[in-house]
C-alpha cells in the first residue's frame, strides 16, 4: 500500500526529540513553536505552473527536514502518524 | 443519469471506516479533523488555464482518495451521499 | 424580452423538488445548505482572458446543472425567479 | 457637457419600476436586494490588460442592464440621479 | 517648485461647489458620500507592466475630474489643500 | 559604513518641519496624517519582475520625497533616525 | 552538519547589540519594533518564477544583514539561536 501526495505536497514523518538531540539539532519540549524534523517518505509530482508545467522539488524522498510545527495534514497509516504538507512549508533540509 | 462535475471538480464517494481497517490505514472514530479516504467517481475536465488550455487531472475515476474532513459540497444521488470537490483539495492517492 | 448575462455568468431557472425527485436526485427539505437543480436558459459571452480571448463555457442553454444554495443574484423575468450566477458557481453538469 | 467615465467604467441612469413593469420584468418594491434596471449613458474606453491594450466592452451607449441594488457610486448631473460603475458589475445585458 | 507624483498619481485640487453649480453638475452638501470634482494638476508617468514597460494615462494635466468622497492623500502645497490619489480612483473626466 | 536597502526599498532620512516651512510647502503639526517630506539617502536595486528582470527606479539619491506618514520601518544609523520603506510607499518628488 | 534553507528563505544568526554599537548602529534594547542586524550564514537556492526558474539572491552567505524584529522561525542548531526567514524579509545590507 502506497500514499502518493498530490502535486506539490509531501509525505513525511516526524523524526523524535530523541533522535534529533543525537543529530545534534537541539529543539527542546519547552519551546512549542517551534519547527520539528521530519524524514521525506514521499513527495508529489510537483506543482504544476499555469501551463501544466510541472515545477521540480528540492526535496526529495529520504531527505530530513524542518517544518513548521503546525504544518501540514496528519494521517495515520500502518498505525503510524504521517503528515502531508505541501513543499512551501519545509524551511530547510538537513544533511 | 449522470453527474459530471464542472471545470477541476471531481465527484467521490466516501469509503466507510470499516472498510478503511480492513484496507490497513487507521483513521479511528475520535480523530475529527483527520482526513478520510474517498472512491473517486467521475472527474471534470479539469482547470483552465489564462489561454483556455486545460490542465490534466492526477486523480482519475476509480482512484482511491485522502480528502480533508470539511472539503466539498455534500449532494444525494440515488439516495447515497456523494460529494463534489475540487482537485487541489486532494491530499493524496492511494494505491 | 431576451436577458442576455455579462461575461462568464449563466442564467438559470430553478427546478423545484417535486421534479427533482421524479429525475432520480432526491434532496431533501431539511438539508438547506445542499445544493440544488437548476435548468441554464442563457449564457453569456464567456470570461475574457487578459488578451481579451473568450473562454469557452463548459455549460450550454438547456442543461441541467447543480448549484450552490446561495450562489448568484436573483431577479424576476416575466413573473418567474430567477438566478444571474458565474459559471465557476457551478457545481455538475446532470445528465 | 460630457462625463466620460475612466477604464472599464460606465455611466448609467437608473430606470424607474413603473416603466420596468411595462417593460414586462417586474422587480417588486419589497425585495430590497434584487438588480435593478438602468440605462447605460456613456462607456469608457475600456479595461487595459498587463500590455496596456484595450478589452472591448460588452454593452454600449443605450443598453437597457440589469445590475446589483447596491453596485456603483452616485452621481447628480443636470440635477438627474446616475451611477458610475465597472462593467463587471453589470449582471446582464435586456433586449 | 513641483510636486510630481510616482507612478500612476496624480495630483488634483478640489473644485469648490459654488464654482460646481455654476458648470451644471450639483453636488449637495448634504450628500457625503458622493464624489466631487477636482482640477488635475500634475500626473505621474504611468503604471509599469511586469516588464517594466509604461501603461498611459487616460487623464491629463488640466482635465477636470470626478473622485470619490474619500480617495487620496491631502498635501498642502503653498498654502493650498491638494489630493494625490492613484489614477484608478478617478471614476470620470467631466469636458 | 553603508546601508544598502533590498530590492525596491529606499532609506530616507526626514526633513524637519522648520526646513519644509522655508521650503514652501507647509504640513503643520496638529495634522498628523499628513504625508512628510524625506531626502533619499541610499536606493535599491529595483523591484525585480517575474522573470528578475529590474525595474527602474523613480526616485534617485538626493531627491526630495513625499511619504504616508507610518510608512516604512525606523532604523537608527549614527545616532540618527532613518527610514526604509518600499518605492511604492513614495506619494511624490518634490523638485 | 548542514541546514540549508529551501527557496527564497535564508539562515541567519542574530548580532548582539554589544557587538552592534561597535559597528556604529545603535539600535537602543528600548526601542523593541525596530529591525535588528544579523549575520546570512547559509541561503536557499532561490524564488522560482511561474517557469520554474531561479531568480537571484541579492544577500550571500557571510553578508550582515538588517532584519525585522519579528521576521523568521527560530531554530536551535548546536546550541545556539538561528532563524530561517524569506530573503523579501530582509531590509537592507550593512557593508
Amino acid at each position: 500500500m502506497k500514499v502518493k501526495p498530490l502535486g506539490d505536497r509531501i509525505l513525511v514523518v516526524r523524526i523524535e526529540d530523541a533522535e534529533v538531540k543525537k543529530g545534534g539539532i537541539i529543539i527542546p519540549d519547552t519551546a512549542k513553536e517551534k519547527p520539528m524534523q521530519a524524514k521525506v517518505i514521499e513527495v508529489g509530482l510537483g506543482k504544476r505552473n499555469e501551463d501544466g508545467k510541472l515545477i521540480p522539488f528540492e526535496v526529495k524522498k529520504g531527505d530530513t527536514v524542518l517544518i513548521g510545527k503546525y504544518a501540514g495534514t496528519e494521517v495515520t497509516i500502518a498505525d503510524k502518524e504521517h503528515l502531508i504538507l505541501r513543499e512551501e512549508d519545509v524551511l530547510a533540509v538537513i544533511s
